[in-house]
């Protein structure tokens, strides 16, 4: 097991890495160009720009919905329960009609997102070294058929449904920890989303930042961050293994 | 996907199996020759003999240790929780003095296990046509560490500890079921005890018995069953992806 060279290398040689839990929507598959794609080929009457709106609308529905859950205004939902739900409504907005197994199908989309170029090579380089896990808000079937799907190589999937909680509540990524048999310190949260790596931080995990500038399509927003709040930055996967001494030409 | 031909044919072209879930001590690894061989290692003034019957006294004190949780003798307790205990009976009764370390260490070798020669393979061939799990009473640290040492390709890791009940409890065969998004109908236990697939297949589950004849050593008894008792009989991983059309040639 390597160490982590990064700004608190004393405090990682005294706690080494052991796993990685990496965020899924958007850090590991391109939900947005994935659904676009999906909506089109449907030939739902959108247009490259519908089909790209439609997403983003589908996306940002599931925060609130969320929320719902957390606050108890809705009882535990699965992401399959609250993606339609968002579906429903999208399409009622927009006029159109779909049958019951096409709806079904298209909001299984999010068990067939693509990975990001780098996701499965950098996967396979981290794991040699690193127990690597999903820790999603999506549910542990729809992470299984992802990787099926996407040819993503987790040691297992962990998910928010094991927990009755949504990430970023704290019972999420200290479940995870206990479920792995580490302490948080032994465990980075790997995320393109500075809110998740935040919680993470809090509840003592370690964190690495890979920014996913195209996650919203070409001109998407991103969230607002200070790199040095993480202990590692990098710029894809494979450059995390490379940070993490996990690259297949340091063996 | 490919549909099992077995006996009940037509119940398993409606019922397509999806998901494969495994038995882990004995099923995909060889606890007896494992322990055997660490005990040994470690010099244990045991001699062969004494190593094996280590060994099977060590598996032998599980079943009334997941008892007294079953009964609420004890609390909840992982796997490590329940060796240790054993452990430190069977050290006592030969007067055996480990240092903690060392005792810590040994009580670790369930995280070691070595894989049959078919486990990897056969795995491999079956990953490639369903969702392969475990489905053991081993907690999730430990599956995750045997799987990183012995190279087992799972698609996810399911325990007994996910659900807090032990197998044959029906809430861990229904519970996997459930987190895989399959009715029970479309999982197929995996497993070299009778015993286990009698129970999965009371929870509906299809059931595949891989007997594994040295499972507890030259000479170990088996559990007794009637083949016909389940859907599929396989001598080994690799003919039972034949048989479940997952094998290589098959492509």
């Amino acid at each position: 097991m390597r160490l982590v060279e990064g700004r608190n290398t004393q405090a990682t040689a005294m706690h080494p890495i052991r796993a990685l839990c990496f965020d899924v929507f958007g850090t590991v598959v391109d939900w947005h160009g994935s659904v676009q794609a999906e909506v089109q080929r449907l030939g739902l009457p959108l247009g490259p720009e519908g089909a790209s709106a439609f997403a983003l609308s589908w996306r940002a529905g599931y925060a609130p919905a969320m929320q719902d859950v957390r606050s108890g205004a809705l009882p535990w939902t699965d992401l399959d329960g609250l993606h339609r739900r968002i579906l429903n409504r999208l399409l009622a907005e927009r006029g159109i009609v779909l049958d019951e197994p096409t709806a079904a199908d298209l909001n299984h989309v999010w068990h067939r997102l693509q990975p990001w170029p780098d996701s499965v090579a950098g996967l396979l380089q981290l794991k040699r070294h690193y127990a690597v896990t999903t820790l999603s808000n999506g549910h542990v079937a729809l992470l299984v058929n992802m990787a099926k799907h996407a040819g993503l190589p987790w040691d297992t999937v962990l998910s928010a449904e094991l927990f009755g909680h949504y990430k970023p509540d704290p019972e999420v990524y200290l479940g995870a920890a206990k479920l792995l048999g580490l302490p948080p310190q032994q465990v980075m949260m790997v995320a393109c989303h500075p809110s998740d790596l935040r919680a993470a931080a809090a509840c003592g995990l370690r964190t690495a930042y890979v920014p996913r500038p195209l996650e919203r399509g070409p001109g998407g927003t991103m969230e607002a961050c200070t790199p040095d709040e993480f202990d590692v930055v990098a710029s894809d996967f494979i450059a995390l293994a490379t940070q993490l001494g996990a690259a297949s030409e340091q063996e």
